[in-house]
C-alpha cells in the first residue's frame, strides 16, 4: 500500500494534526511515458498554509481530501519515458505520497554528486532563490550597506545573511532563541543578531547594532517585528516583503502602523515578490548559489525530520519557530 | 513697512489661524550682488504641515518666530546683481514677505510670455513634478493599463489623471465632492470618478469602476480610501507613495491594515518619495510638461486666493478639500 497524506479540513487560525489525514491507496501503475518516483525528500514551507486556506492567492488552494503537495526529491524506480532512468533523482513539485507517477513534466533532473539530495530542496532550491533573487533584484545592497533579516534562523533568512555578507555588507539578523542568535553569528557570519523574544524594545535594539540605520531590510516574518525594523529605516531604504509568517495564521488581516509616512519621509521601496516573478532567471541563481556553495562561502543549513508519517508536524513546527534553517522530511 | 507670516506656534493636530502670526518688518535693503523681490504668488502645500513639526523629516523644520517660507512666484523691483535685471520674474523656495532680498541662488528666471506667472508653481512646478516622476518613474503605466488616483482634484492628483490619459491609460479619480467628480470627468478627461463620502462601500465601488482591476494606484491621500484601492490592486500592481494628507494632522501614527500579506500575495510594489529625488531629471521633465501644456494636452488648474493676509487660510483649506488643482495665493 501507498501511504498519502490529504488535507482533511482547512484549518482556522493555526493549522492542527487534524487538519492533515493519512490515508492508504494502492501502488500506482505507470504507463508508457510515465515513471514511478519514490520521494525521498520532502520540502515544508510556511508558504503552504495560505494554499490550506480557500482564499484566493497567487497558487490555486489545495482541495480538500486530496493529497497535499510541495517540493519534493524522489528517486525513479521505475521508468517507461525515455528521459529518465532507474536511478535518477529528480526534484519538482509532486504530493505527499511514498510513492507517485509522473510524466516527467516540470522535474528538474538532479545529482547527489554535486550536493546532498536534501540541498536541491533548500540552498539550490526554491529556498536559495528566494533568498537570492529576493535580495539582489530588490533590495540590491551595496557593499558597506546594512542589511537586517527577520526569520533570520529560518530556511530563507540564513541564506540571505550569508549572501549579505559575500557581497561586502554588515548584517543584522532577529531571530528567537538565544541559541538562534549564537548560531548567526558564530555558524553564518552575521555581524550581529537579537533575539525578539528577550528585548522588549526592538527599536531600540536594532538602533544599537545598526548605527548608520537600516538600508536594506529582508522581511520573512511581518508584525512587530517589522514595525521596529521600520523605524530603523534609512533614506531610500528597502524592504524585501518576503513572507508574514506572523500573520499566516490569522483569521483575520492584523492591524498596525500604517507605513505611508515613513514611505514617504524616507523615500522607501516597500516590495512584495514571489520567487517564481524571477522563473527566467532560474538557471543564473542556480548556477550563482552552486558556486558559492562549492567555494565553502555558503552553508546549507537544514533541520532534517525523519519519517513520512511526520511530515505534518514537521509542518506545524514551523510556526513554533523549531526549525533552524530549512525544514526537511527525509522518508 | 514689510508683512511677514511667522511661525508662531507648532501645531498639535489640526493648523490653527493662531500658528501663523502676521508681523511688520523694515523694509529690507539690498547690498551688491543682492536682488530685491516682490512677492506675486504664493504657494500652499500640504506638505508643509509636516514642517511646522519638530519631528525629524526629510526637511528641517521651520524655526518658531521666524518666517515661514514654501515656493513663491517674484519680481525684481531694484537689482544689484549682473544676473537680474528690474522686471525680471524669478521662482524659488522663498519666505512669506512682501518684500524680501536674495543673492539670486537657487531662483529660477521664468517667463511669463510663455505661460501665467502662476502655473510656475502648479502644472510647470514641483507640483507638476511630483505629478509627472511619481507616475513615469515609479508607476511605469503601460499602454491601457488602470490607474487610480487619490485626491485626484487635488493639484498632483489632477495633473497625474492628465498624464495617465496622455500615456493612454484608464484613469479613475477619487474625491470628495460631487462638483469634483464632475469636473475630473468633464474637464481633467477621467474615464470615471468615485466620491469617497458619498460612497459607503468604497473597495465595491471601486471594483465596479475597475472591471480589470487597478495596476497603478497613485496616492496622495492614506488611510481607508488607500485600503479600498489596495484591496482591487492587481498582480505586479504599483503603489506611488506621495502623500498621506489624511494624517498629516494625526498625533499619533495612525493604525490600519497591514499591507505585508497583499504586498506578497499580488507581487506589489510600494514605493515612497519626494520630488526632489528627481531633482536631476527636473529639466526634462519641464520640458515635457510645457509641451503638453502649449499643445493644451494637459490643463492647469488653480485655486487663486487673493491677498497677503490670507496666505494662513489658504493653507488651513488644504485640509479642508477647499481647494481644486493648486492652491496659490496671489499677492
Amino acid at each position: 500500500m501507498n501511504k498519502t497524506i490529504i488535507l482533511n479540513s482547512r484549518p482556522v487560525g493555526k493549522p492542527q494534526q487534524s487538519d492533515f489525514k493519512m490515508i492508504e491507496e494502492e501502488m500506482p501503475e505507470i504507463k508508457d511515458g510515465e515513471i514511478l518516483l519514490k520521494t525521498k525528500f520532502v520540502s515544508v514551507d510556511p508558504y503552504l498554509r495560505g494554499r490550506m486556506s480557500d482564499a484566493k492567492s497567487y497558487v490555486p488552494p489545495f482541495e480538500l481530501q486530496k493529497a497535499m503537495s510541495s517540493g519534493v526529491v524522489a528517486e525513479v524506480t521505475e521508468s517507461q519515458n525515455d528521459q529518465f532512468k532507474v536511478g535518477d533523482f529528480v526534484s519538482g513539485m509532486l504530493e505527499w505520497k511514498e510513492f507517485q507517477n509522473s510524466n516527467g513534466e516540470n522535474l528538474l533532473k538532479i545529482n547527489d554528486q554535486l550536493a546532498p539530495l536534501s540541498n536541491y530542496l533548500g540552498v539550490l532550491g526554491m529556498t536559495g532563490l528566494t533568498a537570492y533573487f529576493g535580495l539582489t533584484e530588490i533590495g540590491k545592497p551595496q557593499k558597506g550597506e546594512t542589511i537586517v533579516v527577520s526569520g533570520a534562523a529560518g530556511a530563507v533568512g540564513n541564506i540571505v545573511g550569508q549572501i549579505g555578507k559575500i557581497l561586502g555588507c554588515r548584517v543584522i539578523g532577529i531571530a528567537g532563541t538565544d541559541e538562534k542568535v549564537e548560531l548567526l553569528k558564530s555558524k553564518f557570519g552575521f555581524d550581529d543578531a537579537i533575539n525578539y523574544n528577550t528585548n522588549k524594545d526592538m527599536t531600540k535594539a536594532i538602533a544599537e547594532v545598526c548605527p548608520d540605520g537600516v538600508d536594506v531590510y529582508y522581511d520573512n516574518v511581518g508584525g512587530t517585528i517589522s514595525d521596529s525594523v521600520h523605524a530603523n529605516i534609512n533614506r531610500l531604504g528597502r524592504i524585501i516583503v518576503c513572507g508574514a509568517i506572523s500573520a499566516y495564521n490569522d483569521t483575520s488581516i492584523p492591524q498596525g502602523p500604517r507605513v505611508e509616512h515613513f514611505l514617504i519621509r524616507k523615500s522607501v521601496l516597500m516590495q512584495g515578490f514571489i520567487v517564481s516573478n524571477y522563473a527566467e532567471n532560474f538557471p543564473d541563481g542556480m548556477k550563482q548559489l552552486s558556486q558559492w556553495l562549492s567555494e565553502e562561502k555558503l552553508h546549507s543549513e537544514e533541520t532534517i525530520v525523519e519519517g513520512f508519517d511526520n511530515i505534518p508536524q514537521a509542518f506545524l513546527n514551523l510556526f513554533e519557530g523549531k526549525n533552524t534553517g530549512k525544514m526537511i522530511v527525509k522518508i
